[in-house]
């Protein structure tokens, strides 16, 4: 048999019929622009029904189904039960509402399909110059090095890595953390995000690895404590090695003072790790920017794109100052990857070499065509609005006698309980957990919650470019009037 | 001033004209059919243009730019200037082709944008189904818990931490690696990926930990240096702790003999991870599935449907046997993500216990509609039809004298060069070499290249569902046509 007889029995998951998945592509987009444009008029959240949940509990496909039927399966089953946070008043945890263009672009980056582990191809240009942008955004040298990772998580693990190996002072890669001369230290606030204590543990340290040090009223790192910390540690033979600064704590969007970190960090010679998950972004509001300074001198800044910058899930971003220390922590070549200078594997760029992927997606493009659709200056504005509206919220708040303010508000977040005309403290823990379960399933509006000082709050952190001041109007209403409704 | 009258004032990333986006998107759509339809006709790779490299060096965007224009600017500098997986004759790495409608599914992931960590949403419901579903796929219990993630390297890191964390015999994630009774030990055949080593240095066992066992002639590991390798370090006061059986490794496909591992590590107390990264696909078809018998009784697997599965970037996943032993290496529930049973909180399922991540994007949407669409006994056939294309491949090889077989092909994978008339094995190589760089440059076809007993080969990797066999025809033909020139 020739090769060109063989062929036609051949299999492929192209579509027979191109015309046809061109028509469901077209109704794709329009349905989901709708969706988007629409997105005011449904309620926030509602819950999956009995049936839905039973319906996404078959056993796995054998046979094919038509493509249209297949998206008809989403439509019904997947489409009108989202987590909410594509929703004007979605404020729950730290979420990004995602884009039209985004969207769009995914699809381009699914369709061109690169790996952008590196290589001689357009993508790793693109990631190259959403790097570099990234750098002039938070004010780091053209020098630094960066990567674009899943999210936070990813983004703080990179830089931790980072940390430890370059000042452990031996040869980590090999030695592994048994070689260490004594138990090594990292220091962070007690508000600091689990995602730190994650990475630790992860990166062999162990928790007890991390210090957890006092916060002042306001939620930041206490300094004299950490000081101390330090002091004690270095004299009892421990290892001090890396302090993590928070820019913007998930609880309260509380700020340390980086420049008095970087400071310390410079004399103590400690490596000067920046979460910055949202408040990293801070940066790009001139008025907002000096609740961050002190943040462009640390040695490695983890930041999210699809929380603050609105961008669909997911995009992270690890940048550190060092260059030569990033690439020293992940750099691996295998025979079958060594790197030539033509054809597809010519290029100067592997950005595998940079973290723990090596084949990656291109989440670069949705950043890339966001920034040019929009310009950094939006995006500022856009930061700064949602800063403004807190304040609005706060002032809400403030002006309401049945309302309670628990925690300050430095940036987009907003603490409070319902305390209508009662005092006792269990019973109002008791009474705003109630009423947050029912704001979710009112669908009018999707606050997440937090304990602060021991008090059960409402938890509202905007990072919503759809947002607008009438939707918290609307949340003060709804929580007065479910609070009334719980205390009569 | 009120809220509605200041609500005027406030900005939005949504569009002013939903019309104009809605315009855009469908010619997108189109353009990306025509592009995916076209690929044959186009070279497999193509080198940038200084001009196009230049124009991906602009400074961060301050101002607007209309999509449309943003879009032009892909078009022209980003989208003819791909990897080239996506074409019939891609053959390099280990990469995916990707499909039209998993292309179109990650918009309408983007365009929901849930968060999979977690909550009473339906991602949740589709995520774990598609769990469901791998476990089915591999033989895998349904008591077992998995996790999708970016990719192989995440998918091993996932299990190898599991392993750390649940073998060490002590609190691990509290005291860290220096609390061990000893040197942790992790064994595998020297063909091991690399990611695996960037795994456990990154878990800070340091790469000393990685015993690299040689291999036999087939590139499977050797059984009885594995047994000694494993008693020496006993004696010596190492603590073994896992072995990785390679389920396809990447230069040659060879698979270990998996049941005979699953056997050593039952009979030593040893955790069994398979790194099945795309061999382990290989249960998906009833004639290829005794390759990967015994990868059904591992503690853990690794495998990514962006390899075998042709999804696009990125989706990986690790499935661990003991759930619980998973979920504890992993798990951390701060005060503000206490589960709760009602509400968006509400659910059982809770994806960031089970991984780094704690924002997660939809990735599992793609693989739902996709295995929904096509049914997986299609998977099961194409996943076969690459193998039999492998041994065509072999066949044109040794059927030809001027080729030269360098490695077995037990899979998908040939690894082969053009030895012409000579026998000077270094003059073969840069031969090889600059045959390989033609071949990527003449743009017909992408294999890539590997190192197989100090012979310098090129190695085709057909996990493609493009591919052809007269694909393989043109590439023989045009490897002997670049090869006698060079000899000539």
């Amino acid at each position: 048999m020739t090769g060109s007889r063989q062929a036609q029995e051949e299999e492929t998951l192209d579509p027979h019929d191109w015309e046809e998945i061109r028509a469901l592509g077209r109704q794709m987009v329009d349905d989901m622009i709708d969706y988007l444009r629409d997105v005011r008029g449904r309620p926030v959240w509602q819950p999956i029904p009995e049936d839905v949940k039973t319906q996404l509990q078959d056993s796995l496909p054998r046979h094919p189904m038509p493509a249209r039927d297949v998206y008809d399966a989403f439509k019904r089953n997947v489409l009108p039960y989202p987590t909410g946070n594509i929703h004007p008043r979605f404020w729950g945890w730290v979420m990004g509402s995602g884009t039209v263009t985004a969207m769009l672009s995914e699809m381009l980056a699914a369709g061109i399909n690169l790996n952008q582990g590196g290589g001689a191809q357009a993508g790793n240009l693109v990631e190259s110059q959403v790097i570099s942008w990234c750098k002039e955004m938070l004010g780091f040298p053209e020098s630094a090095s960066g990567l674009l990772v899943s999210g936070g998580s990813m983004a703080n693990l990179i830089g931790l890595a980072v940390a430890r190996n370059s000042r452990a002072g031996f040869d980590i890669r090999r030695e592994g953390i048994v070689g260490a001369p004594g138990p090594m230290r990292f220091y962070a606030s007690s508000e600091v995000h689990s995602s730190v204590q994650k990475a630790i543990e992860l990166l062999g340290l162990g928790n007890n690895a991390l210090r957890l040090i006092p916060v002042r009223p306001d939620f930041t790192i206490d300094i004299q404590e950490l000081k101390d910390a330090i002091r004690r540690d270095r004299s009892n033979g421990f290892l001090p090695l890396c302090v993590i600064g928070c820019a913007g704590t998930v609880n309260t969007g509380a700020t340390d003072p980086l420049a008095t970190l970087a400071d310390l960090c410079s004399d103590e010679q400690l490596w000067f790790h920046v979460d910055g998950a949202f408040g990293a972004l801070a940066a790009l509001s001139p008025e907002l920017r000096q609740a961050v300074t002190g943040m462009e001198r640390a040695d490695s800044i983890a930041f999210d794109m699809h929380k603050w910058m609105y961008l669909p899930y997911e995009v992270g971003c690890t940048l550190v100052r060092d260059a030569e220390a990033h690439r020293h922590a992940f750099t691996l070549t295998p025979d079958y990857l060594e790197h030539t200078t033509r054809g597809i594997g010519g290029s100067e760029i592997w950005f595998s070499d940079y973290g723990v992927q090596l084949t990656r997606g291109f989440r670069a493009l949705k950043v890339w065509m966001s920034l040019k659709e929009h310009g950094i200056e939006k995006f500022g504005r856009l930061i700064r609005q949602n800063v403004e509206q807190a304040r609005y919220l706060e002032t809400l708040v403030r002006a309401t006698p049945e309302l309670q303010l628990v925690a300050p508000v430095p940036l987009n977040i907003v603490c409070f309980r319902y305390s209508g005309s009662r005092a006792d403290a269990g019973a109002l823990d008791a009474l705003n957990k109630e009423l947050l379960l029912r704001l979710h399933e009112g669908g009018v509006a999707a606050p997440s919650y937090t304990v602060i000082d021991g008090k059960y709050a409402l938890r509202v952190c905007i990072t919503n470019h759809r947002t607008k001041r009438e939707d918290l109007d609307l949340l003060v209403a709804e929580v007065l009037r479910l609070g009334r409704g719980l205390e009569g």
